[in-house]
């Protein structure tokens, strides 16, 4: 993998990477990136432009790895009731953020990268939450899908609509969801 | 939508058309793509920078519009048997080419555009091929999946694991199209 993954927290390398990351985020919110260039994000983040070439290669790779980073999930999902209903609630809450402008553009440059970090680091992130959700069921003895299960028949038909433009109705997740726990009925 | 939509057939802007998409697909298959420019484009095709400038807005919407039209389907979906098999060998020729690195840059590329016409034409491409195949089906008097349900758990699935770099198994294919298919059993 790249060797950009876990700096070391609190050494040069963690700061450079947080420095950059930040300037990034900066010129992002006040600029059209069709104007962003490798220079500026340095200056700004206090660096040489070489630094960032070295670490990241070009500015389709940095803007990934921001993006990356950003969708880096800061809490597991919320106990609302049975694993089904965090399930519900918290794929509702995620589809929202990721059909969002913001949602769709750091989509987009996640994948754009054609290094696989940054995709990976994406999917492992959502994987993770997953895993959480199916653990908790299986404690509590809750009939729940896998994650196979819930990525191909849940997570992708959603992220598929979002990069192509198709409607997500408001009942959307919630048939999905209701469709992949159908078979363990009857 | 956009105004670069079926140019006359024949005329300049038919012409023009097809000669910067042509110095696209001959500069792709020679350079590395982070070498590629407008002016060198242009320069291979004849036409003026602000000719493509003025039409495509920039290289990220050119390289969409490009990939847009060489995912466009030469023919129908080859008869094979029933629909269901034309449907089982046509999704499985289609997730081989997605997954090639042809295809993947493709998919990158008409997603990175932010103008919505490339991804819209790339879903049509793919609603219209399952479209014949329903057809067939219904002719046919088979039980057969809609368009919704090929899309939501059969395409998807695919294309989320093509571009989020997980392995698409030798059988997946077949148990995604059996997976849709059940619900019409017992």
């Amino acid at each position: 993998m790249s060797h950009r993954e876990n700096p070391r927290p609190g050494g040069r390398s963690a700061r450079v990477q947080a420095a950059v990351h930040q300037s990034v985020r900066d010129i992002l919110a006040t600029m059209d990136r069709t104007d962003v260039t490798i220079p500026l994000i340095a200056q700004r983040a206090n660096v040489t432009p070489s630094t960032i070439y070295r670490r990241w290669g070009d500015l389709q790779e940095l803007l990934a790895d921001v993006a990356a980073a950003r969708l880096r999930p800061e809490s597991e999902p919320p106990r609302i009731g049975s694993a089904r209903e965090d399930l519900e609630s918290w794929i509702e809450q995620y589809a929202d953020e990721m059909a969002s402008g913001v949602g769709r553009q750091m989509l987009r440059d996640v994948l754009s990268s054609t290094d696989g970090t940054s995709v990976e680091k994406c999917r492992c992130y959502m994987q993770q939450q997953l895993a959480v959700l199916i653990a908790r069921a299986e404690k509590s003895g809750e009939r729940f899908p896998d994650l196979e299960e819930l990525m191909d028949h849940v997570i992708s038909p959603i992220i598929y609509r979002i990069l192509f433009d198709c409607p997500i109705g408001e009942d959307y997740v919630r048939e999905l969801i209701a469709k992949v726990m159908q078979k363990f009925k009857g």
